[in-house]
C-alpha cells in the first residue's frame, strides 16, 4: 500500500508522490456503532501513541486511537521499494534504549537488529571530506579519532567528563540547577570557549557533528541538551554511533510498530481511525470531547494528547492550554534536519562516509545496507531545511556529489599512501527523505531544545492538564526527541490513565482485601 | 518486618538470624475461597514472577502466584537496618539495561538511583591491594587503567575487541557457530593464551575481576560467557564498573520488586500465597496441578516456574521435564559468589577500594555509601562458598582486615608520593550476606555458565513444555543473571501465556473485525 507521505526519484520514473509502506492502515477505520462514551481516545498513532493505546487495550479499557496521517508511526516509517526499507524517519535504535528495546524483546524481534556500518569492503573504505571547499581524505580510524577527541574536550565543562553536569540522564531534575547553568550557554557559546584548543579540521568535524545532531544552527541550541545526550551515549563519542547511527531493523520501524499496533487490535477493545486529524479538544470536566477537522466528534472519560510540540499550537484546546504549555508550543524546538537516501550502483561505497562542511545541503554521509539489486543505500543529513524546497532533483543529487565528485577528481592524487581507484558512482535512485518540516503533522525532526527551553518548560510540558495526559518523545525524560522516548512516553502516560480511572476487577471477598 | 533469609551480627548484639525487610509479605496469603481452575499459576516471587504475574493480571487474568520463602524478589531483597539498605542479593542496575529500566521509568523511579562510588573523600580514596601477600596502593585511575588494559587484551579473541563474536549481545543466536567455538574455552585456557602479554600485577588483576564476575573458579567458566558480558557492557572495562557495580535504588531493589508486586494486588485479580514451597507440578493436558510440600493442590490453565536453575530438579515434574532441560538442570551453573556488607566507623574508606588475591574470602572491596550514623558502608565480593561455613565472625571479618591492615601497616610507607594517615578503621557492624549457596530455593547466586552449557543447553532451557513456560535470569537472552534477565524473561513468558489462553474480549462487530 502507498501512504501519502513521502516522495521518491527513479532515474527512469521520474519524481513520484507517496512510497510504498506497511505503515498504511487499511481499511482506515474500525469504529463501534452508535454513541459511546470510551475510557480513553489517543490522538496520534507514533509510537507514544501506539504504546499508550496497546497498554490500556491490555488492560481491557475502550480505547479509541484518532490519527491525522493514513498510516502509523508518526515520525518513523519504512518505506520499501525493491524489497528494501527505507527508514523516511527515525532509523536506529540500541538495546541500551531501555523503552524500545523493551519492546524488541516482547515481540522476540532480537534477530531484526542489523548493522549499518560495515567497514570488510576494500574499495571506498574511507571518510571523504570536503571542508571549506577543500577536498580530503581520512581513514575511519581518523575520523573516529577527531570526533572522539573533538567532542570529548566540548563536553568537558567540569573535568569530570561531564559527568558531574549530568550524572543521571533519565533524570532531568537532578542537580537542576547546575543543569539550568549550562542550559544558558549556547552550542556556539561553547565553541567559542574552546575553539583554540583544537586544529581547524577539528573544528569543523565538531561544527558540523553537533549541527548533525541537532539540525539546527549552533546558536539555536542548548550545550546543557548536548551534555544530556552526551552522557545518554555513555559520554563517549563512540556511543554517539553506537546510539544514534548503527543499529537498525531489517524489518523496519514499521515492522516494531506494526507489531505493538497488531497486538492492541488483536486485543478486541482497540477502535481507531485513520486520515482523521483532531481540530479541537473540549475538556468538560467529567467528559473530554475530541472534535476533527471533519467535524465527526468523540466522547472519552480521559484522553491523551501525543500531538507533536511544534503541532501542538494547532489544536484548538478549551479550556485554553496552560500559559507554560502554551508558550512552549508557540516557540517550539529548533530541529529542522533533512534527510535523504540515494541508491547507489554496486558496492563502492558500501564502506564509505562523507563529511561536508559546509554543505551543499547534507553534511554527514554513510553507507548504510545493500540493496537486493547489489548496490549501495546511501543516507545523508544536514541541517538545511532548504534542501528539499520545490523538489529540485538536481540540487538534491548535489548534496552528494559535492562529496562524491570530490573524491572522483582527487583519483590521481596519493593519499594516506594508497592511490584510489577511478570509479563512477552512478546514482541510480534517488529517494527524498519526507519532508517533515514542511508536514503539518510534525512540522520538524527529532525534538532538540534551545537555550533555556528545558529550564522554562520540560515540567510544563510534561505535566498532565484535567484530564488529558501528554505524551511524546519531544518532552521524554531521557531519550528525548527518540523513538525511546516516545514509547517511554506513551507508557507512562497509559499508566497515569489507568490509575485514574480506577478500575475495580476484584473477583475476591477476603478479609485480606 | 523480619524475614527470615539473612542474618547480620553486630559488636554489640551479636549474630542475629532474619533481617528486618519490606519484602516480606504479611498476611502470608490472599485466596479465593473453594474450588478453582486458575488462567496461571506462577511459581516464584522474583522479578520474573513478579513481573509475570503483574502482566497477566493486568490483562484481566486469574493468577496465582505461589512463593517457598516469606518475602518477594528471589534472589534480590533489600534488609532495613538501622535506616540504611542493605542489598543482600542483586544489587545495581543500570538505565541501558532495558527491561529493569523500563520498569523504574514505569514507576517514576529515576529519582531514585544514586551512586555507589564517591571518590570525592580525601582521606582512603585510593585501592589497597593485596596480591600474592604483598601490599601495595594504587590511586583510581590506575586501578581503572589496570583493568580496561588487561580486559581488552582478554577480550580482543578476534581482533575486534570481541565485537565479532558477540556483535548482538542481546541475540544469542545471532553467528551461533562462532559463539560456540569459544564456549568451548574456559577463561582459564584464555588466560593461558594470553598471560605473557601482561605483568604480574595485570594478571593478578585479570584474573580475580574474572573471579568476582563469575564467583568461580576460571576453569569452570566459559570464555563465550564472558564476552557476551563484555559485549553487553559496550566491550570496555569501564562498562563492566557502570552497568555493574554503581548505581543502585534509594529505595533498594524491594522498593522496585514492591512496587511491581502493589500495582499486581491493586488489580483485584491477583492471589498469592508465600511460604508455600511447590513439590510437584503434573501437567494433565489441559490442566496443570501444582502441589506444595503442605499438599495443597492449585490447577490453572498454564503455569510459569520462575524456579531457579540450580534448584529446577528438586521440583517433581510429571511427565518429566525433557532431556535438555533435565540434564542442564543436573549439571546446573556454577556461581557460587559471596558477599558481606561492612559498617566501618566513619567516612575514611567511603573513596575507598581493596583488591585482594589470592584473597580470605571476599576478594574486592567497594566503599558503597554512607549510613545514616555517617559510617561508611563498605560491599565485598568473593568466590569462596565456604566463607559463611558455621558463621565464624572473625573469619568474615577476616575478609576484610586482610586487606585493610595491611593497609594500616603500610602505614609508615610512602607510596605514590603521599604518606597514608594512620587510622583505625573500627568495624561497627558486619552483615552477613544471606548464604544463597546453602539456601535450598537459589542455591547458588547469579547464573554464570561453564564452557559449552549455553551451546548444549540454552534453548532447551528457554522452551516451554506442554503448558508450562519457564522463566529465568538463569537463561535470559540478554542480561543473563541479572535482574534485566528476569524481567525480560517474565514479560516474555506473560506474553506467550497470554497468547496461549486466547481470550477474546471483542466488544466491536463491525464487518472490519
Amino acid at each position: 500500500m502507498t501512504t501519502q507521505d513521502g516522495c521518491h526519484y527513479h532515474i527512469n520514473q521520474g519524481l513520484i508522490h507517496g512510497v510504498p509502506s506497511r505503515a498504511k492502515i487499511s481499511p482506515a477505520e474500525r469504529l463501534a456503532p452508535g454513541e459511546q462514551t470510551l475510557d480513553t481516545i489517543v490522538i496520534g498513532a507514533g509510537y507514544a501513541g501506539l504504546v499508550a493505546s496497546r497498554n490500556l487495550a491490555l488492560q481491557g479499557k475502550q480505547v479509541l486511537l484518532l490519527e491525522a496521517r493514513d498510516r502509523i508511526g508518526g515520525r518513523t516509517f519504512t518505506s520499501d521499494i525493491d524489497g528494501y526499507g527505507y527508514e523516511m524517519g527515525g532509523n536506529w535504535i540500541h538495546w541500551g534504549q531501555p523503552h524500545v528495546y523493551a519492546e524488541v524483546s516482547r515481540y522476540s524481534m532480537a534477530n531484526e537488529l542489523v548493522s549499518s556500518q560495515d567497514y570488510s569492503y576494500e574499495e571506498g573504505n574511507y571518510c571523504s571530506t570536503m571542508i571549506h571547499d577543500t577536498k580530503g581524505q581520512l581513514t575511519h580510524q581518523e575520523e573516529e579519532h577527531i570526533g572522539e577527541t573533538a567532542m570529548s574536550i566540548f563536553c568537558d565543562v567540569d573535568g569530570q567528563g561531564g559527568r558531574r553536569v549530568v550524572p543521571f540522564p533519565h533524570n532531568s531534575r537532578f542537580k537542576a540547577n547546575v543543569f539550568a547553568k549550562w542550559d544558558k550557554v549556547s552550542c556556539q557559546d561553547r565553541l567559542d570557549q574552546i575553539k583554540n584548543k583544537l586544529s581547524p579540521l577539528q573544528l569543523a568535524f565538531l561544527t558540523s557533528t553537533l549541527m548533525h545532531i541537532s539540525g539546527a544552527n549552533n546558536e539555536d541550541v542548548s550545550v546543557a541538551e548536548m551534555l544530556r545526550w552526551w552522557a545518554l551515549c555513555d559520554y563517549r563519542n563512540s556511543g554517539i554511533t553506537d546510539y544514534g547511527l548503527l543499529y537498525k531493523l531489517k524489518c523496519g520501524q514499521t515492522g516494531l510498530a506494526k507489531a505493538i499496533f497488531d497486538e492492541a487490535v488483536q486485543l478486541g477493545n482497540l477502535q481507531y481511525k485513520f486520515s482523521a486529524p483532531a481540530a479541537s479538544v473540549r475538556d468538560e470536566g467529567s467528559i473530554v470531547e475530541v472534535t476533527t477537522r471533519a467535524g465527526q466528534r468523540f466522547r472519552a472519560k480521559t484522553m491523551i494528547s501525543t500531538i507533536p510540540l511544534n503541532v501542538l499550537s494547532s489544536i484548538r484546546f478549551t479550556p485554553p492550554l496552560p500559559a507554560g504549555k502554551a508558550l512552549a508550543a508557540q516557540q517550539g524546538h529548533v530541529n529542522k534536519a533533512t534527510k535523504t537516501h540515494f541508491e547507489v550502483k554496486g558496492t563502492g561505497l558500501r564502506s564509505w562516509s562523507g563529511v561536508a562542511y559546509p554543505s551543499k545541503g547534507q553534511m554527514y554521509l554513510y553507507g548504510d545496507g545493500l540493496t537486493p539489486a547489489g548496490d549501495t543505500h546511501i543516507i545523508a543529513f544536514g541541517p538545511d531545511p532548504g534542501l528539499f524546497a520545490g523538489k529540485k532533483i538536481d540540487k538534491i543529487k548535489g548534496a552528494l556529489t559535492h562529496v562524491k565528485d570530490a573524491e572522483i577528481k582527487r583519483v590521481q592524487l596519493i593519499h594516506h599512501g594508497s592511490r584510489v581507484q577511478a570509479h563512477e558512482y552512478e546514482l541510480k535512485h534517488v529517494q527524498i527523505f519526507h519532508d517533515w518540516n514542511q508536514d503539518e503533522f510534525s512540522k520538524g525532526t527529532w525534538a532538540v531544545y534551545p537555550p533555556e527551553f528545558a529550564t522554562k518548560y520540560l515540567d510544563d510540558l510534561q505535566r498532565p492538564v484535567g484530564r488529558i495526559h501528554f505524551a511524546s518523545a519531544d518532552w521524554a525524560e531521557g531519550w528525548r526527541g527518540f523513538i525511546d522516548g516516545a514509547i517511554e512516553q506513551g507508557a507512562r502516560a497509559a499508566l497515569a490513565v489507568s490509575k485514574e480511572l480506577v478500575t475495580r476487577r476484584s473477583v475476591l471477598k477476603t478479609s485480606h482485601l
